[in-house]
């Protein structure tokens, strides 16, 4: 069997920092699947042009192309049923959107803090790339974005609360070992961490004692990766 | 069998307004169960005492009382397997503690909202014991804590950015059909809407699509229920 995945890469190759990828990376480990890994700057996108679009993570297995890190998921679970789900069957799946979607809103804050830190560790042939491309879609510079970031990231604390009032009954949102959902939402913490050494959270914080533990799932795979401390 | 539900009432006793004892009322609805609802005052806390403690929901079912609407869907679950699932199972039971504890993170944004509404519901003997418990808790007399609720509410709409993104993949949080995660979310709404006319959500809002949906479902018991309109 074939399976490649291509992710997001900056100067460091070793540094991944994709929030998607780490998704993608997660549930990979979770079903116990190896794949060829192949970090893809954001100028590199012909690499993966077979997938018929330009976004990573994207996976090639066995010739057979899939991309979005839902997708991704979806695919690894359908299509390798015998490994541990990452799901729990048609309703975990359903429920399971709204860790994901979460984490997606949570991005939208984190972006906010963490975007000219991504700026720094990019590799020199993307800078004007990403420079030209976010300043334009957040209408101001770099620096201007991530200027109240100290003010944003109380926002952002607060709005971790549906997090720790899950996390006060349980060891991860999957229950007793973590699901597709601890790595959707955990895929925030890591992204920021692999990129940026602002303290997004507090150390206290039982969202980052849960951080730790996802950290250490699958030999260690998120807590032996390139990055700042949490 | 006899099953019988303790939730809470106001001035007009067929005003079922809490949200935690919404949770139980479609869970029960979910199950195919019929039992008699109590609707008690706030100070009247002395018809479930037996419960062991003093909030609703409360649930007496053959001479065994549970309480907690989280508990008491557990309790559904396990005791009537046969009826349709309210969770999918562990994996499903484990994630769904997100989507109740979402809500409860979203109630502590409705109830700078509502709180005067609620005051002005309550029944005559109700309302100098909600008054002066409510006003030491927030530390600040009813009419203060609502007096911004203007700009407040811009805010919780902000907050159901993970709703809106989860639901414009899927009719339900369960999927195509509705799951207690679904109940759990919806009684932040079904909250406001029995007891303010206060527009919480806007028509347009994809949230504001789901909520008719589940507004029908069971013979639209919390559609048809003592309210206003959404």
């Amino acid at each position: 069997m074939s399976l490649t995945f291509y992710e997001l890469g900056c100067a460091d190759r070793d540094r991944r920092f994709s929030p998607f990828c780490w998704r993608t990376r997660l549930a990979l480990a979770h079903k116990g699947l190896q794949a060829e890994t192949v970090p893809c700057l954001f100028t590199e996108k012909h690499r993966f042009a077979a997938s018929g679009q330009d976004k990573v993570p994207v996976l090639e297995h066995d010739g057979h192309w899939v991309h979005d890190s839902w997708t991704i998921a979806n695919y690894l679970e359908d299509t390798f049923p015998d490994c541990p789900t990452l799901f729990g069957g048609a309703q975990g799946h359903a429920l399971s959107r709204l860790h994901d979607s979460l984490a997606n809103a949570l991005n939208a804050q984190v972006i906010r803090i963490v975007l000219l830190d991504i700026y720094n560790h990019l590799d020199e042939a993307d800078k004007s790339y990403f420079r030209e491309s976010r300043e334009k879609r957040f209408g101001m510079t770099l620096e201007a974005v991530v200027a109240d970031r100290e003010e944003r990231v109380q926002a952002f604390r607060q709005a971790l609360m549906p997090l720790r009032l899950t996390l006060a009954h349980q060891p991860y949102f999957g229950g007793d070992n973590p699901l597709y959902g601890d790595y959707a939402l955990f895929s925030v913490f890591q992204w920021a961490r692999t990129i940026s050494d602002f303290p997004l959270l507090e150390s206290d914080d039982v969202v980052t004692q849960w951080c730790h533990r996802v950290m250490q799932a699958h030999d260690g795979l998120a807590g032996k990766a390139t990055g700042y401390a949490l």
